[in-house]
């Protein structure tokens, strides 16, 4: 192969650790580039830097500029077949214009006018939505169709069949979360359509999901053994809040309950395993009483947060945001994180933990309570 | 050792299958005896049959006739440190007077006397209580106080500190299940008295523990990973009573969700695993809906029985009995068991399974649904 | 049911701790005797005693004796179908009689005559053996002939057809370990005849089973997956042998691997999980080094171990004994055991450990190292 | 932020599905790059293929250039602090120019000249080293030094001190494989220098790993539980090969133990799991007799190969090679792999196949014996 059509450049430079440039070492790299080859010297600096040194960038996305956005399409793009979704994504600044919020993690506002279908498909990729505000949609799962209201979660693993349908007179705006990123970037994805229509124009209170699974601590005898991923289709916002309404009283009576005073917190489990939701995606809802900082953490993978009420201030590194409802950010791996709210704030979270805990690649540092 | 001390004795007969009786044999025997030795040929055909052969009997016991016992008890026997609990366990009547339900299983009728405390101790031993009828007592757990009701289930995992307190002005009586038979046999028992009173007189609606985690598909972010056996100390009837109702509305909608036609059921399970509540004890709720038979089943392990509600008929191996409410039974090791009943009946069920499934020595067989 | 027949006896008494003797009480417990119920206060002290209170006792036994009658039932005990092994159980002097030596584990000295078969056939049990002299005989496992010789350690999961056939002009004598008792206790035995004869006549020096798993470190493509137990027939001597050796020669030089000072040991494991050979059953090799005296160890749970070489002094419990090649002694539950030579001791060990460590009630306490 | 500083380019066209263009359309999407926003109609196509469309390509790398250039290497490249080592990475030609075998596999050539020490550091990512020709070089690991030799496999779990040291007097090459690319997509990277020599001149024919852990289905007492990698620091040729003959002698007594006829392989395993040896990287060893053909396969995921020995022909999806000893050949992810050969072919294979199989992204498919 001629070098000049090689995509392999191996500069000489006189930078300290480099060999001496010289015309012998020059025309060594000319053949490390015809032969493919690539020094791992000029390179060990950006490969293996002595802690994670993300290319992506902390970032807040405004929830009104967002819905804004999303509006304007609702108007101008039509929902169908090749399109699928009117979803879109929020694109961190340091990965090069990818719809990526960070190197493994997708996060989109999706967008569903009144009476609108988004096409039955089914993909690898593992999926959520979470409802900041609204309702009236329903998605349905494998025919079990699910109402889609403020504050549910709404896990969706991989290789099921799912469609969205809008019942309601009014447009609807959520965030759908993915690991989108990881499968294109690991080559795992695979897609294929499904009926055009949604499938079903039942709009149950309670999916079925929910009825064979939300019952604490029980699960029907037709069902056990581990699943990979939830079965439950709808963690509801009234369990949410009540869980973590009752871990602050708890607190406040002197039980040690919490992540750290003030600071409440539950993690969305799959009850066949007590474990993540998802293979790939791990979320949990935070919520901090008035007055509350929480102490600087920082972790190996990365995370989207969404501001779900109230408001308050995250510094994430060297930035700094002051955030309200429906604002989302993006905390890249290592990178430090401190909450802080005077009225109280309650925030949902995702991230790619599942990925480095069972890869058995997680690290995480806690600095210090500040308060 | 002179053999007239030795335990053992070897038998000559003339029996298929054993050595001819001769004089010779005769004294290789008493040398067996004295050598502390049992040939495998004159044991092998009760050590090894073809298919377990329970030494235990199906067995059933009248609410009614425990009742007036426990009652009788409760005015002629106090309660205090020593005796610990006026607890009177159903002796299977294979088992050679042993206060066992089962080879394995405890099952016993509790009783507790309006103002009445049960001293707080801990033990290896794995337990749960479960209410047929009555209110009024909390069972205080690691000094949380947990209320105790009509349909409640509440498993209590070895070796935490627990005491009960009848806070009502009239008597309790529950049932206990332990594996009391399994830890004497294999001989892991160990125990320790605590304070002679329950420690607390606080009567909560809900405890700690449900406050913490009985919310479905979430935990809290203080505990994450495993632990050996449930974090939750009741897992309520209107819970319980919820997930059947449902699974038999979905399957008269023509979902597959039940066991069999008009047969839901559930099991109580670890929310940090999706296992059994503990180690050694599986617990589910059966619902059978009016005019329904439940297919022959045969199991390793044995189980027992309560009706919660309603009647019916039941058949264990070569025994049948109709039961009502309250009324237990055991059902033996690899013994067939047939339920039906002509105006609907509630069961709760305790097993040996968790002891066979994480051994690998689990087997079931059915034997054709009979309807 | 008249009291006259049931199995249950409650005996009224002015014991400390125990209810007032009336004419009261006594007619309660006629009716407790009748309604087959037994009341916890008279039974707990020794169901629930603080710590474990075997029933096993500690017991040696030599080798020359057992050999001895091994060697008398060869000649005046045939072979054959319904006797099936001509095996002779240690009988713990605690057990009543029966063939246990502690109150889980089966351990037996079998002995076949020069071209005899033991017959095939097939059981749940989980059985190994352990050859402390000889060779000559082949057992055949799911047709898979497998040479036994001093030293090898021979497992073979339940459920496999499996028969024996010595090929040599000599007896042969070898110990059989099973789970017999622990499955004869929890009902869950299942077995079957195969055919009379071992079925092959091959005598090939190493098994199908270890020319495919019997590399370190290396495993199948054909064969990926956990397996209950382990699918390697047999751990030969020269293994075992070298294991122990590094291990002493590591510490000579240095290195903190071996359990104590003197104290080399493995573990035989399943290839496919790293964890024990079989469901039931832990087995082991121990060595102590000249002059080696080991810290008195307890846990839940009972060992057998067989001298293999050299000799020394046990102390299990109260109970003491001088032991050499061949001996077997049992330990019971929560005894404490301590091990000492002067010159040297090869020890095997087979443990019930399994059971305690999957299902969690496992407890361990070293006293102190007393060299 | 102004559009123009914006990575987000989100182009308007007429492609089928796409929103027709207008002013309006033009308008809403520069305000989508204004607000780091992209539309997942105009990406869907990339992102979510029918099936894995894997942006590396087949390639094969010669041995004999491969070697020629790190000769050269060997002459001007010095060794030390900073460079860390004389590797040359495969560059995939499919990613632009990234020393990435595939998108998460690291294969790179390393020449250590006659004396010479590669510095001590330690890293997050996991690596091994196979040997397909020399010896004298030892790499201690934790101050263990281990021997590499021809055909010896050596793998090495992330964050432990190593270092190498050429002992003897002539150069030395062998192939790194790490997940590089993976830990540097995932952000999960951290690095430490250690001192800048081996730290030993030892030079024992067996590690200290080795002789705790190299003996099949042992392990030492001290050593219990599962640990994420194998703590086994060498795999020897004479294990690799005795396996793989073995396996081929066991097919012709007609007995299937190989993956298809005359294809024989073995997977390298962490002795404390059963699973693979590596928590990122899984190794394989493939032996085909001579006149074998494998069926065509694919997988999710990428693998490296290296010919160690014959020669035959290889196909990944549309291209062919012919490939002789040392040879190096990338197969990316869900291309089918076919290999062939007449005098018969020994090949060492590395995957990313953990990754998939711990996230539940795992899927193969067979196309059926072409022989």
């Amino acid at each position: 192969m001629p070098h000049q059509t090689s995509p392999v450049r191996v500069q000489m430079t006189d930078a300290a650790g480099q060999p001496e440039p010289t015309p012998e070492l020059e025309s060594l790299y000319r053949t490390f580039e015809e032969q493919l080859l690539v020094p791992l010297w000029t390179e060990i600096g950006e490969l293996m830097p002595s802690q994670p040194r993300s290319k992506a960038l902390p970032h807040r996305w405004r929830w009104k500029d967002l819905l804004a956005a999303a509006e304007q399409a609702g108007e101008l793009v039509p929902l169908g077949r090749g399109g699928e979704r009117r979803a879109m994504a929020l694109a961190n600044p340091g990965l090069d214009g990818r719809p990526f919020a960070t190197p493994t993690l997708w996060a989109a506002v999706q967008y569903l006018n009144p009476g609108e279908d988004a096409p039955v498909h089914r993909h690898s990729q593992h999926a959520f939505r979470f409802v900041v505000e609204g309702e009236g949609v329903w998605t349905t799962v494998n025919g079990d169709p699910v109402a889609m209201r403020r504050g549910d979660f709404l896990p969706q693993a991989g290789w099921n069949w799912h469609g969205h349908h809008n019942q309601s007179d009014r447009p609807m705006a959520w965030i759908d979360g993915l690991d989108i990123p990881f499968q294109h970037y690991t080559e795992a994805t695979f897609f294929e359509f499904g009926p055009d229509a949604a499938g079903t124009r039942e709009a149950p209170e309670r999916s079925r999901s929910e009825r064979l699974w939300a019952h604490p601590g029980l699960r029907p005898l037709t069902h056990l053994g581990p699943t990979p991923a939830t079965p439950l289709l709808a963690y509801r916002w009234e369990h949410t809040d009540h869980a973590l309404t009752e871990q602050l009283t708890l607190e406040a009576d002197g039980h040690a309950v919490t992540v750290e005073p003030g600071h409440a917190a539950v993690r969305y489990t799959n009850p066949t395993t007590g474990g993540d939701v998802l293979p790939t995606l791990r979320a949990e809802f935070h919520r901090l009483a008035p007055h509350t900082e929480t102490a600087a953490r920082r972790e190996t993978g990365s995370s989207v947060f969404q501001v779900f009420d109230g408001q308050g201030h995250l510094t994430v590194g060297a930035s700094s945001w002051t955030v309200g409802r429906g604002d989302l950010f993006a905390v890249p791996s290592w990178h430090s994180l401190t909450l802080s709210t005077e009225t109280g704030m309650d925030l949902f979270r995702f991230t790619d933990a599942p990925v480095f805990e069972r890869l058995d690649l997680h690290r995480s540092r806690q600095e210090g309570a500040r308060t």
